[in-house]
């Protein structure tokens, strides 16, 4: 199977610069200078999602551009994508499940993207119905090359901004994010900077797969439970591939870690994240990825998204 | 009386490099590409009073920077001149007033800095009684060229970081921030770009300045009413001859629309913000500073810092 090169990351960073923000390194919560954070949580779109979102739809050849694209994700990808395509003058459809929380197709709406609700069985089904009638372009969440080299320009920024940088954490849900920092950190800086990914331990299929050498998946019941909405899907073989070759390693983390990591990102680093995206944080701050507070900026935890539900943050926020 | 250049604060910006957080631009909330942020809450510190302690403390003589700095402000601004001091291998001594709140006081010591608690009406007393005895140098948290200039940074990164920009909105409380911003965006780009400031109705001291072309001062107990409590001080003549100069004008907001753009803040533009650093935004949200929806970038809201009370901000954020 081909793997995303460091080179397909370098292209991306070309092809998305302007349309997507150059994220800052901030400094992490309570702890030393050691310990950095890559805020993607200040996309317009609120997550990394519109840098892979951006670089698929910059890739488009004239027929598709014309035509235009499709998904059916009415999480942070669909509002990417639907984001992306207009910023890029390319007409956009998300499929989205009945019973979708009407907020989410709202703001997808409000990006310019036609919205078509299906029953939840049929999603996929449908917007591979939408490619094949229509000859729109079917972007994924994560299981593309395209949006996989998109994602790891968060990595090649991490480099050029912190040089010092040894450790990089990142969550994994699909594992876009995480194939695509692990292939710009590992092929810039040859076995010097590792890329370590977190899960909850109540969907921890992916660190289960890495250990098993084979991709398992979870039900979809046992992923629920985690408070982390964003990363209850599973690998596919693309992304396992990815990750057996380039990651570190994978940690996972409790409920509870979660929720105090929302709540130290935003009193200690001013920052709104979503569960799925206080992931990375939590793993360092749980002691469950190691850093060295006396080295500035040798770890860098990716803040990958902050649309939470205003409710669960302002809890989270006031009893932490 | 001279005021501070543009060459200044270009000469402050080289010196402060590497030592802040070069803060992006990101979406403002809800409205269109418009109208940006520069969120200066993502500061270490959480607020931009560092920039200007960086300056402050980087222009020191020899002699000074052997002896140390001291200053009289137990919020944002001591909290900067901590860590400024720190990270340049300089003594610092914050004199904090009895009574204040540990929380503050606590992370000043941990920045590295001697804590000095004194009555409250003696604290500018005591510091410039270090600075006399001792030969400190008493840095103050806007009265200050070098601390404006360093403020005046804000406003060159945004000239840089949108080149189709027209008005920038900022907070005022002792003006250092807006004279410094005033000064960077008025001498680059002379007549284009509009500097306008904000106070809450309740601390109008600055708008109510420059309507009668004197500096006036309101007593504490008026200032204090508001929940913007890092904007509750007076102009000094230094800043007020700036605005005076520069600004272009002074728009006051309510109580209801801080707590609205904070609230606006986090949901929207998934930033943290205390009420002194959310005036801007409220200024942009209420209408009462008119942004452009259709041109990107042109409308740019400083929110200059995020140190805001976990509990009174969870309230905003849930009942927003």
């Amino acid at each position: 199977m081909d793997l995303v090169t460091a080179d397909d990351v370098r292209a991306a960073a070309t092809r998305i610069d302007g349309l997507v923000v150059r994220t800052p390194l901030t400094a992490g919560p309570g702890t030393g200078p050691g310990f950095c954070l890559k805020p993607e949580s200040l996309q317009p779109t609120g997550a990394f999602k519109l840098r892979g979102a951006t670089n698929a739809v910059a890739l488009l050849d004239a027929d598709r551009r014309e035509r235009g694209v499709v998904t059916h994700s009415s999480g942070n990808h669909g509002l990417a994508l639907a984001t992306a395509a207009r910023a890029q003058g390319v007409a956009c459809t998300v499929v989205v499940p009945e019973g979708a929380p009407e907020v989410k197709v709202e703001r997808i709406r409000a990006a310019g993207a036609r919205v078509e609700l299906v029953p939840v069985e049929e999603r996929l089904t449908r917007a591979r119905q939408l490619e094949q009638e229509q000859g729109l372009q079917l972007v994924p969440p994560f299981d593309d090359p395209a949006v996989i080299a998109g994602q790891g320009t968060v990595g090649l920024e991490i480099l050029e901004q912190s040089p010092e940088v040894e450790t990089v954490v990142v969550p994994v849900g699909g594992g876009g994010l995480a194939s695509g920092v692990a292939t710009a950190a590992r092929t810039v800086h040859p076995g010097r900077v590792r890329v370590v990914g977190v899960e909850p331990e109540l969907a921890g299929d992916a660190a289960e797969s890495l250990r098993l050498g084979r991709r398992v998946t979870w039900p979809a019941e046992r992923t629920g439970r985690t408070m982390a909405d964003g990363v209850r899907t599973g690998l596919s073989d693309l992304t396992f591939a990815h990750l057996e070759a380039r990651l570190e390693g994978i940690v996972t983390v409790t409920e509870d870690e979660i929720a105090h990591a929302v709540t130290a990102l935003a009193r200690g680093s001013r920052l709104v994240a979503e569960p799925s995206g206080a992931l990375a944080a939590a793993a360092v701050l749980s002691g469950r990825v190691a850093d060295d507070p006396e080295r500035p900026g040798s770890t860098v935890a990716v803040v990958s998204g902050g649309n939470v539900d205003p409710a669960l943050f302002a809890r989270l926020v006031a009893t932490g």
